[in-house]
């Protein structure tokens, strides 16, 4: 592993705060995951999922049609939308933070043809938009609503910065700065054009575009932006966030992934610019959003249609939508959050979203993925294939989501640790090494985990300030009933402050932490207005939530019944599913007399003798859970989060 | 009121089984609704619903596009469907059966002008579909699965046999026998082509066409297209009813009034054919249906998108789609079947359709409709406008539902009442007159009720064979807890046969018949396996689907809680929904408090202290509740069906 970031005090990864933002902490400087959990899921999206990028891209036509734009191919243009560009771009930011891990020769051959025919399909002034070039667009920025083109500019630019973080080289950043330079001349109150583009990201990648260049245009460009939202410049539409103005909205709405885009580049501007309205803005639609259209895994996202938040607690099992990119978004956003605030539920989210919604996107192979993310499949399922389908898939027509799982995975460890001028962060818990600068003084500390199957996770400091007390801080999760803490192999009190454990004194090098979380296995519930749960459980254990699945429990899931008055036994599974903790309940299966043709019956009085009669209650096997991240990994069957208990 | 229909024997309704044809039952020669609930919503159909549709359809374009393929205007097409002629002919289908009950000079030009127009536009060879003359279609019979030329053939076929049924005039009748003739020519397995539409609707028009006209070539051409269906040749889906054939098919699936159309032609079929192997898909497929995708309002459809049937017991309160259209659909195959069989169910659920998720789908001014009907909507509810909204439309952009409406309330005598050799049966309580033939015998009965807000019936008969003792079959329905009946002031044994009530004697004219349902308001649960209302009920009363209301229960919805082991109230408010019986039920109100953010908590062991506390009660006023089918014609607001009990 090694890191060419050029500068050892600024961390090579997303979201790096300019010099003058006003967050409470800032990223870790050095993040390196070495083992565990989520080093396994990051080999195989270094081994598997982000190599077979530039095949996949070349199948669906993708890299074909930037030849095209580029006068090197002729043909038909093959994309089926105006955002295939951006597939591209963001598996140039997933291979890009990669090379930022370990050298590799072919990834990064890879990405030096695809960057010079991302360079080649520019325009001379710095558009770039295969669909508008080479495809099927009337005119250039004639359709703001659909067309994407600043769309796929912010995936580009955020390319760009990843590239150039992690590598050092320009070739990425200069076609990003011409867009972004031409998109800036385009685009303003005293420009030819006063608009914006239909789905938010253009946003977050100027911010960041800043961050890199220093160029304050870049910033102010993106605050126009997010400000022309909800003016009704686009028609007035929730799907294009543009309802009402961010300021002035009290939940989340429209679009989800649009939402949740919009919402991590106010969060963004609130940092570097100081906007208390945005930041007001920023944690009140987070805790709407939390509160009241978040499903038990992470997932957002309640409609199909449009791909729409939803209504207040309207949170479908079957019809889920759960987006991955909005579990993807829903990391950025949470993430810009919690370096704003220091609050320790922003990563909280973030791991709930990690272990279930998010990981649930890519199979354990990393070859098939899914796109919605339900949190039940029914005995009896017609799938209807699809990009929408509860079946993973090996690509999309709309290909969102893989490079997006790619890209988070690939720079999962800058959501790890942060610092302030008093201390160091954990967020999560990944063995690795995490440290940064707490004012002038770095400090580093090594952490070993078996999280999440154990609660154990022993953090030794490495470096820090020698001459005074400074604080490591450990975020105790919403989920965690109970937990201890040593130092040096003395308990110490353990009383986290709204979700962090602060330990603050003159820590030596080599001194070590352990904190046990209890990780025994639970039952939650949801609140009551949560209609769709009702009557049912869902079983978690740490940070996991769990799931049955078909394969483990014969007979079909619509008539399971689990009795939570009986035990939760946990079993290690080595063998299973790459190697899972299974949770076994006590339960049984509904035998329903077939004795009427109408399934709804009177509750009291005399009952019609056409009318269903009581079920009958037979004694049954246990009901095996596993992780809902490792579900569809097996055969097509049906599955189900939440189990009901009567 | 006077009919003009040519033969007193045959019924001049929709749905006349030809002389061969093996139906258990025959529908009734006289229909005529005189009084109570459905003559009130008949008058507003034909005071204001049917009279309304020309400027409707000028304004949305639909007129302009059949002058423009007629030649007789110039400028733009105005559609935005290929399926926007059969909203003109579903018009007319409406307007036909109501000019078979009353004469109406405006209403009679009207058709008739719009006729002449229709009749203009066909081209020569008998074709006629306006997208493809004159609008974006490619070219004739190019798009199967998304043209929907036969589609509006068909519904060009059903208007045309209403209109000479009703009227005697030939002039539309004479168009549609060009197309269909067209059509024979086009379609079969030796003809140019081998296939059928996407949306099946054709089917059930060639049977009318065969039974009106003694042509036996459109009983063929139905029997090929239903069989044509399954195979793949529209590429599989199920949408398309595609996947599998009908024979073979286990459970609904894909489109829900695709599927119910296809149904009715294949219940059609079994009628004039005696096709067993169809007769028995019919029986296994509405079973299926009921046991487990019917809604509690009768409505058919899960999914916005695809407008889907869904998985087995996926159904869902917010999302139901419930088309107003799939409920038109669900009485014309129901009826079909209870013609076929003679099964009383089958009446039972066209009653629990029409009441409830038939008639919601349309304002009690007769002005604005639903094309979805949700069975929730929530506080805090964000309306997205279009079709598909929960809010009452003045007109669609796809205008199928309205004109469906029009047509069945038009055509809703024929529903009523059947005969066979035996006797006659009352398939449903409506004031009006009601005979057939009991083989060559005529017969005749007087009802008069105010049902559905009384269980009282009264059956006056008015003639019948003087020779024979004959049954008078009363259909109790599935939802009554008990019933009484006297026959001339006198008690009679009251039990019902399968549904059926049947009297069997040597009636007398003016003999009178007394039956009384008990109309006790009840809680109805559902199947456990239905997810979605667990823990929940709902009120119903007679065959009234309740539902609560915002505006009848301030504080909102999302809270409330029914006591079911409170009373239920009914009360009569002539003043109020054009006069309703309300229920009310005793409840609460949950209070929670707000003192964590993450809305799902651990259920047993210690409680963290993020975690939600338990749900406080407080007092409330009763919950106030109001027949389904009524919702909506006050203010936009909160609505739910179910309504939990803890």
């Amino acid at each position: 592993m090694s890191h060419s970031n050029p500068s050892p005090h600024v961390p090579a990864g997303p979201v790096r705060p300019g010099p003058g933002a006003r967050t409470v902490l800032r990223p870790a400087v050095t993040a390196d995951i070495r083992g565990g959990f989520w080093r396994d899921r990051r080999e195989v999206n270094a081994r598997v999922g982000i190599p077979q990028g530039p095949e996949l891209l070349e199948s669906a036509g993708n890299l074909h049609d930037l030849r095209l734009a580029a006068g090197k191919a002729e043909g038909e243009f093959r994309g089926d939308y105006p955002f295939m560009d951006s597939d591209v771009h963001k598996w140039l930011e997933a291979a890009s933070w990669q090379l930022g891990h370990a050298h590799d020769p072919a990834l990064a051959a890879d990405v030096e043809r695809i960057t010079a025919l991302v360079a080649a399909a520019q325009q001379p002034d710095g558009y770039l938009n295969t669909w508008f070039q080479a495809g099927k667009g009337a005119g250039r920025y004639t359709d703001l609503r659909w067309g994407h083109e600043l769309y796929c500019a912010g995936h580009l630019i955020q390319a760009a910065v990843a590239h150039h973080r992690s590598t050092g080289d320009k070739a990425l950043l200069e076609v990003a700065v011409r867009f972004a330079d031409q998109i800036d001349a385009t685009f303003g109150p005293d420009k030819p054009i006063d608009g914006f583009d239909g789905h938010p990201e253009v946003e977050t990648a100027l911010v960041e575009l800043y961050r890199e260049t220093g160029e304050r245009r870049y910033l102010d460009l993106a605050a126009y932006f997010v400000d022309r939202h909800g003016h009704g410049l686009l028609g007035g539409e929730a799907y294009c966030q543009d309802r009402v103005p961010l300021r002035e909205q009290e939940n989340v709405e429209g679009h989800a992934v649009r939402q949740l885009y919009l919402l991590a580049a106010a969060a963004d501007l609130a940092a570097e610019t100081g906007d208390g309205e945005l930041l007001a803005a920023c944690e009140r639609l987070w805790t709407a959003m939390v509160a009241t259209k978040t499903h038990v895994t992470g997932g957002l996202g309640a409609h199909h249609d449009e791909e729409d938040f939803g209504d207040p607690f309207e949170l479908p099992n079957e019809r889920a939508y759960c987006e991955t990119c909005a579990a993807v978004a829903s990391v950025h956003f949470g993430w810009r959050m919690a370096l704003l605030t220091g609050r320790a539920r922003y990563s909280d989210l973030i791991e709930r979203t990690l272990f279930n919604g998010f990981l649930a996107g890519v199979s354990l192979d990393g070859e098939r993925w899914l796109y919605v993310n339900p949190l039940q499949v029914r005995d009896g399922h017609t799938d209807t294939g699809g990009d929408q389908s509860a079946r993973r898939t090996r690509w999309f027509r709309c290909a969102c989501c893989p490079p997006n799982v790619m890209r988070l995975l690939a720079s999962l460890e800058h959501y790890v640790a942060s610092t302030d001028a008093g201390g160091l962060q954990l967020h999560q818990y990944a063995t690795g090494r995490y440290g940064g600068l707490l004012g002038d003084a770095p400090a580093a500390v090594r952490v070993e985990t078996d999280f999440p199957w154990s609660g154990t996770v022993r953090v030794t400091v490495e470096e820090g300030p020698a001459d005074r007390p400074w604080t490591l801080s450990l975020r105790v999760p919403q989920w965690c009933a109970g937990h201890r803490v040593s130092v040096a192999g003395q308990d110490v009190p353990a009383a986290a402050d709204d979700g962090w454990l602060r330990l603050e004194r003159a820590w030596t090098a080599g001194e070590e932490v352990v904190l046990e979380l209890d990780m025994a296995p639970r039952l939650v519930e949801a609140d009551p207005r949560v209609d769709a749960v009702r009557g049912c459980v869902a079983i978690e254990r740490g940070p996991l939530v769990y799931c049955l699945e078909g394969v483990d429990n014969p007979g079909g899931l619509d008539d399971v019944v689990l009795d939570p008055t009986g035990p939760l036994t946990e079993e290690e599974h080595p063998e299973l599913l790459g190697g899972v903790t299974t949770v076994t309940a006590a339960g049984y299966r509904r035998t329903l007399p077939n004795d009427g043709w109408w399934p709804y019956r009177t509750t009291a009085g005399p009952a019609h003798t056409d009318a269903r009669s009581t079920p009958r209650h037979d004694a049954g096997p246990a009901l095996t859970a596993v992780p809902y991240y490792s579900w569809a990994n097996r055969e097509d069957g049906a599955m189900r989060v939440w189990v009901p208990t009567s």
